[in-house]
């Protein structure tokens, strides 16, 4: 199952094919052409198909000459901006460059789609052109989160697709953010964890009993070690992969880091400017500051991944620059060359199968990815 | 009603009273009498109960002559452990240096209680010993988070008290947190924020609309300015002085931040460790890293509150050193000496007052602190 029709499509002659809305983001266009200058000299193989105002891309793609020959223009009339209510753009979003953006995924043209804007609207375009994978209820949306793992990063979900879920919901994520981290972090048996206010099993929501329980019993057929229940210190720790939560706490959480990140970072700036002395630390210190920076740069980490459709889409910080926009088109790359939505598809069908006719089935799955 | 009985108890001869734990945390007594020996310089007016082994504890004070008379000691037989279920210990927690240190409070002898045990025990052991002020439905722990204010500080709650929040109990944080920002960082009229996926009215769970809503219509009588919903990343901003959420969502926002804090901490340290390039480097900065260290020493934030009891505790975090110790320490002493129990009374009554006969009697309060 790692080759759909689709991905042959979408790789026509060796190429992977990214579709990304130029509109909608803080920055602009400019901002998402710059991302894609980046990511050109990086993946020779990928093309890109790029949904926006046309008169305004030509005028930016003519001043890029690397960039010929590496992207199709799609004019769309429309953009959709922050203030745009999801249900709105729903209705009546058809036209928008947001919509044409995850039409060329659904089609079959693109691998995966990537754009800037507007969080909520573009996981309901998502949701509604498609399509929720059988056997998913709430699709989830998927970050990276810098920690002390070797490969740099942990995986949390779900981080804001949903303010809710049920046991059952944890349960799929879970599933759904190990592969992810097979497929986005070559994690080969990713150590999944679910968040709580404390290790001990009697703490926390009755929900969140129900789901250790499921989680445990899953990880198995789902290819995945369950280490419990973690705490909000352990996100970024070395003893789990995969951090599971609902929407609603995985958004407070995320917002709290880069938050907190972003006031050391601040605070950090103020020290090394206090007085000529502590500039000229600085200028020596410059080498160990920017290997610093290097590892908690929000901007490398970014691409919120949409898990649990029929289709690849990352959502990129609404205000990315050319370096995040790069990070978000890479990931999609990576995920649409891995074939992930086909093994993603897979991975929740045979944890459904495991699921009804349990214990039975248990050694078919996890030969997919 | 700002000098209760019992504050005239607590403050006899002009000296100020705080009933302290000297076990259960992770360092033991030695850690809590190094603690004390830093308060007993900087707060001439303290005077110190302490609880615990009574052998060990004069073992250890035997070589501290600057705390010679200013400690008494309160023989405690037994210790609760981090392993200890509060619902255990509520039961048969008498004879604990924990429940000893409470009942210092309870009886009127200390004007607050500080301890570095078991969380869930020493809410547990406070709510018996203590009660909840009348009109409290759940109390709260609210804490310190390092922030761009100029007090260097704002004040979220709840971070751990209770795992849900009815939009009542959120009402209640409100009005507590508001008083404590007034007492224990001299806010005059704090602004309280709304912890929340989103700034706009639509996002989240149902019952954050009804809160926004009472947060909203208590503001006047409760005295502060109410700001609408913030997300994570404004708990450490100045556009809010004290966040409110539930005990869920607070305590992995906490933990989250401390992780992210210490984990950028650590790659610091790393990148300037790296040859002896980055060493030297590091030498020079010296005084710019020492002084962003003080910005966000998580120690000098030390000390979660506990609010909505007749009686004030101070949570020391478990693995408190002596600076640690002497921060919560300092903090119990400043609450006890504004007399913050019976203002927080104050404040809660004329809420409650307000709730039942509103809007006619708004004019009546916000005299009291």
């Amino acid at each position: 199952m790692t080759t759909g029709q689709d991905t042959e499509r979408a790789e026509n002659g060796g190429r992977t094919v990214i579709s990304v809305d130029a509109m909608g983001g803080d920055r602009g266009p400019a901002a998402v052409v710059a991302g894609l200058m980046i990511c050109a000299e990086r993946l020779p193989d990928a093309q890109f198909l790029l949904h926006g105002n046309e008169s305004e891309l030509k005028r930016l793609l003519a001043r890029q000459p690397t960039l010929a020959g590496r992207v199709e223009l799609r004019h769309a009339d429309r953009v959709v901006t922050m203030h745009d209510k999801p249900s709105q753009i729903m209705r009546s979003g058809n036209g928008t460059s947001m919509w044409s953006t995850i039409d060329s995924v659904k089609n079959g043209e693109a691998g995966a789609a990537v754009s800037c804007g507007n969080t909520g609207a573009l996981m309901a375009v998502s949701m509604l052109r498609l399509r929720k994978l059988p056997g998913v209820n709430r699709p989830a949306i998927a970050c990276y989160w810098p920690s002390r793992n070797p490969s740099g990063f942990n995986v949390m979900l779900d981080v804001g697709a949903d303010i809710k879920a049920e046991a059952a919901d944890l349960l799929q994520y879970a599933a759904m953010g190990a592969s992810y981290a097979k497929n986005g972090m070559q994690t080969a048996r990713p150590r999944v964890g679910l968040l709580n206010v404390g290790t001990e099993e009697h703490k926390g929501r009755a929900e969140l009993h129900e789901a250790h329980h499921l989680l445990g019993a899953a990880a198995e057929v789902s290819g995945y070690d369950f280490v419990g229940f973690v705490e909000g210190g352990d996100i970024p720790s070395d003893r789990v992969d995969v951090i599971v939560t609902d929407g609603f706490t995985g958004n407070i959480a995320l917002k709290t880091g880069e938050g907190t990140a972003k006031l050391i970072s601040d605070f950090m700036k103020e020290a090394f400017n206090a007085g000529w002395m502590s500039r000229f630390a600085a200028l020596i210190a410059m080498n160990s500051l920017k290997r610093l920076a290097r590892r908690i740069d929000p901007r490398l980490a970014n691409g919120g991944v949409f898990l649990g459709l029929n289709g690849t889409v990352v959502k990129s910080h609404g205000s990315s620059d050319a370096t995040g926009v790069a990070a978000a088109v890479e990931l999609a790359h990576r995920l649409a060359k891995a074939g992930f939505t086909q093994s993603l598809a897979a991975r929740v069908a045979s944890a459904e199968r495991a699921g009804q006719d349990a214990p039975a089935s248990a050694g078919e799955a996890g030969s997919e990815e």
